[in-house]
């Protein structure tokens, strides 16, 4: 199998170096944020069915892979990352755990039940309306980062969707849209009960919003304990640090 | 003027020691709470109308008349507590600044017109149900703490009836309570703009929390740096500090 293409490269997953995965600075490179909903999303530990839609090249997937021991499904529309993820999970022998499936969250796939996830994560488009410029430079990551293919609420549709009653979603966004994600939430009768804001660092505002809901759940949130990621210094906190790196 | 009922107590208000405040352990105290909407809520310095709904002994009104020169009006359905907080305006002699109109926020009053206000405040009764046990104690508790005379429904709307296109709305709530405020919100067309989460201390969950909408306001919130109370060892952080006693 021909492992890498054009401007891939093979990156550790910094949580387990014996773990790897494709990347392409032109393509698609896992960030910070799919890290950090890895971290705060439910996780059965023994069995169970996970859902990870948008999932790019595959690091959630991956990175999951270490905290449960159920089956794990990422949903990727465009074909190029879907590739990348695929082989990805192939490098690392993961095929009897984890399943890429090409396609768009917006239709039914044979392949993914209905109301059956135990947990259905996402860490979707984050911009609503990409500038001209980012439009044209790169399709790649334009699609990834704007709502393009889907919107907010297509995703939360689609979350509903797929988890089954009593499930959990779990979405990790920017503090800005807190406002379009409660009340999609709501609309969709998934009810907050989580939710942890991430800080660059003390005395600023939140960048990084994690929220997690549950299908036809009773209302009463929890606001975690906040995360900072950088000390005063710009080196990582040491909870920043365990996240990444596992230690 | 008769100036204290039964065990009602004088005390000063902690951020400007030259104010006092009428007191009840049995009727009404002021909360921590009322302290952090007071310094979180916008202010217009030098000129404005602010509506305070919910105003209890009249506290915030009192602690917002070091920050602002506008004219504060306070709304209290509790003739007692009413009373007290008129008593108190006077005994600081902030009868021009300052007025207490008792009456229901649910109600039409002559003397808050709708429409008019630059910023409206509420530190609103928390809890959805009392227990019958709390119900049967103490008559004007129950009615501060619980929504048994109004619905946080009924405070979004008389906020919304208040406030003028582009003014602001500030809350302080349970976390719990979050997705209902921002619920409320939207469909009062009050866009959350602001919002800071306060924890007891740091590595617990939040307890507080501050919220600020502008009426027919653009989206996009801001989630501010989170605000501490207690160090490690049971004291005051330094922010908490500065908000109490203003040092």
């Amino acid at each position: 199998m021909e492992t890498l293409m054009g401007d891939e490269r093979l990156d550790y997953l910094l949580i387990d170096e014996t773990m790897k995965i494709i990347q392409s600075p032109t393509v698609f490179s896992y960030s910070l944020d799919a890290v950090l909903l890895a971290q705060f999303a439910y996780m059965p530990i023994n069995r169970g069915d996970i859902l990870d839609l948008c999932t790019g090249n595959g690091a959630i997937p991956l990175l999951l892979s270490k905290r449960t021991k159920g089956t794990i499904t990422g949903l990727e529309i465009q074909p190029r990352l879907a590739h990348m993820a695929s082989r990805s999970v192939a490098l690392n022998n993961m095929e009897d755990r984890i399943h890429i499936v090409e396609g768009d969250l917006k239709e039914r796939h044979a392949a993914i039940k209905q109301s059956f996830y135990d947990v259905v994560t996402c860490n979707p488009p984050y911009f609503a309306t990409p500038k001209d410029t980012e439009h044209n430079v790169n399709e790649h990551l334009t699609i990834a980062r704007h709502e393009v293919l889907c919107t907010l609420e297509d995703v939360i549709k689609a979350c509903k969707l797929y988890v089954k009653p009593g499930g959990k979603i779990s979405i990790v966004h920017r503090p800005e849209r807190l406002t379009d994600l409660i009340t999609l939430f709501r609309q969709y009768k998934i009810e907050p009960k989580r939710m942890q804001l991430v800080y660059p660092k003390m005395g600023k505002p939140a960048n990084t919003l994690l929220i997690e809901g549950v299908r036809d759940g009773k209302p009463g949130l929890t606001i975690l304990s906040p995360l900072y990621i950088y000390e005063e210094d710009e080196t990582y906190t040491e909870e920043a640090r365990k996240i990444i790196y596992g230690k």
